[in-house]
């Protein structure tokens, strides 16, 4: 088959790879249909992460080509969506919500690589979840997104408690906090900041659901935020960057007792002040999103056109030119790039 | 009138301080019955925290002597315990439950210093409760427990979001570690484990409801939680010492999922790794204890004979004697100190 392989940071390449195949009973293969880049592929391709010779990607749609014996929530020709983490979604910690943790958990990009024209996912009954029946191709972008991006953004609106009459501030303007604009939406918000100075991603930001721009960092967006919410800071606050700089700004942006939801994947140069986290009374909660936790319902919501997250996919490429996809999102010339398989 | 000057590290005096009024027609004047020495008062006794000269105290109970014109709760003669935060209980960050962070806040340690025979309490209304009638002495204790302590320990079971069926760690055996356990008990944790190594205080957290001791610190200590709690780690973790081993020790004995309720204040020391904070995908809150919030059951929970806090405090001196309290909290020869006025 093919498939992406990141030789080192910046070096992208599509080559053979060997064909997946059944292992455990518990495995399925499933044959591509779309899969994408994530802004996290961002960080190797630029050297914060260290690299060598990677299988890529871990978003993906596609049609199950073989199950293992022991498969039995899926079938042969079922059209499914599956997490960027495996998950058995049958341990404590799945029954609790937290699939990204999951015991028997692994994660896709580490492990599988999806930016690829087939792959083998393990624990397929607790990682795939099926669509109510074959997508109308206008459908797959939303369902693609819904595999992290959305998921994501979701996770980190329901972590920072978003809900009917609460003012929300989105720090980040990538995809996934797009998603997060999305999602406080769908859940009821009833005023979205978004924070962004770009003016795409503003406009697509008001197009999901954003009532306000602010384009100050910082300090300086910590006091407009203030300034918006009579001098109290927002009820909630999704992060979708994971830098030091944007991690504080969610935090001042957050009124005390108010709940700060992350999902910005925060390296090791982020250290977060103790003094300070403790005086800001704040909830926070975040990581990897459990996103198997949300498919059926972010699927449903997708079939039924209530949602159309898929427009925040702005170039679509085929798998073969998967190189020029990176550089485009890595030149923020794309928000978010689409692998055609 | 008589009180407690921290003179710099180590150096505590009693003296005459001038006598406290009614300034604001908000304010209420007390006649302190008990006062006591706070674990956090350690920090500038032991020189971590910058000190000259300052009014020492912020835990108090007492008898109402006089009253601004515009106070309406409690008058003159009630008995009444109030927080170690000023709040009016009327803004909106008062009425989300975050009195520690009212718009009108202000620490009773920095502003007023209630190691004292008198003192003035502004915005009386919101932060003092008056008892159901005058108390029998051996009350006091326990009253003035719930000032903070017990306060404090109480808001770090709630963070923690513990309640029946859940395992609960305690980090931190002091006299807010030994208030969490309690409370974590009357909250209906199914299993409390005290992380201590000190004989005395594993016995009054059994006492007060532990039902299993961990001696180990660190990456041990986290090992043996995850040993007792199928490898998993606890529900909820309480927090209560403030340093970064103990905060990295608490995290890393949540489990995923879980709720970590920190009130040890923390200090600039203190940096919490944001790629560990992430991937432990633990809930975290804490900070100043919104203690108002909880008085009024605390105290109804202390009338009614149902919890004995009050035992907490293993040494009680006349204020005259300050500063042997807070030797004796120095050298751990006492958990927590009272003052009789």
């Amino acid at each position: 088959m093919r498939g992406v392989v990141m030789y080192g940071p910046g070096d992208v390449r599509v080559e053979e790879r060997d064909d997946p195949r059944v292992i455990e009973p518990t495995d399925a293969v499933i044959r591509l249909t779309a899969t994408c880049i994530c802004g996290s592929d961002l960080w190797p391709y630029r050297g914060v992460e260290p690299v060598d010779h990677q299988p890529m990607g871990h978003e993906y749609v596609g049609v199950v080509e073989e199950v293992g014996a022991q498969v039995k929530n899926v079938k042969v020709g079922d059209f499914v969506v599956g997490s960027f983490c495996i998950s058995d979604n049958t341990c404590e910690i799945c029954q609790a919500g937290y699939q990204s943790r999951c015991v028997h958990g692994e994660f896709v990009s580490v492990t599988i690589g999806t930016q690829a024209t087939r792959a083998r996912i393990p624990h397929a009954d607790g990682t795939l979840v099926a669509t109510p029946g074959q997508p109308d191709p206008e459908l797959l972008p939303s369902l693609l997104a819904a595999s992290d991006v959305l998921g994501t953004g979701w996770f980190a609106a329901v972590a920072a408690e978003v809900g009917p009459g609460k003012t929300v501030a989105v720090v980040g303007d990538g995809a996934v906090g797009l998603m997060g604009v999305l999602a406080a939406r769908q859940l009821g918000a009833e005023r979205i900041i978004a924070m962004s100075r770009h003016a795409v991603r503003q406009a697509l930001a008001k197009e999901y659901g954003a009532t306000d721009i602010v384009e100050e960092r910082g300090e300086e967006g910590i006091a407009r935020i203030k300034d918006l919410t009579g001098g109290l800071g927002a009820h909630s606050v999704i992060e979708a960057v994971g830098t030091q700089e944007s991690m504080l700004q969610a935090i001042g942006a957050t009124r005390p007792g108010g709940h700060f939801g992350y999902v910005g994947v925060a390296h090791d140069e982020v250290k977060l002040p103790g003094d300070q986290l403790f005086f800001s009374t704040v909830h926070l909660h975040g990581g990897p999103a459990p996103v198997r936790r949300f498919l059926p319902e972010l699927i449903q919501l997708i079939w039924d056109r209530t949602i159309n997250p898929g427009t925040v996919f702005d170039l679509t490429l085929p798998l073969e030119q998967a190189a020029e996809g990176y550089q485009a999102m890595d030149q923020r010339r794309a928000t978010k790039v689409l692998l055609t398989v």
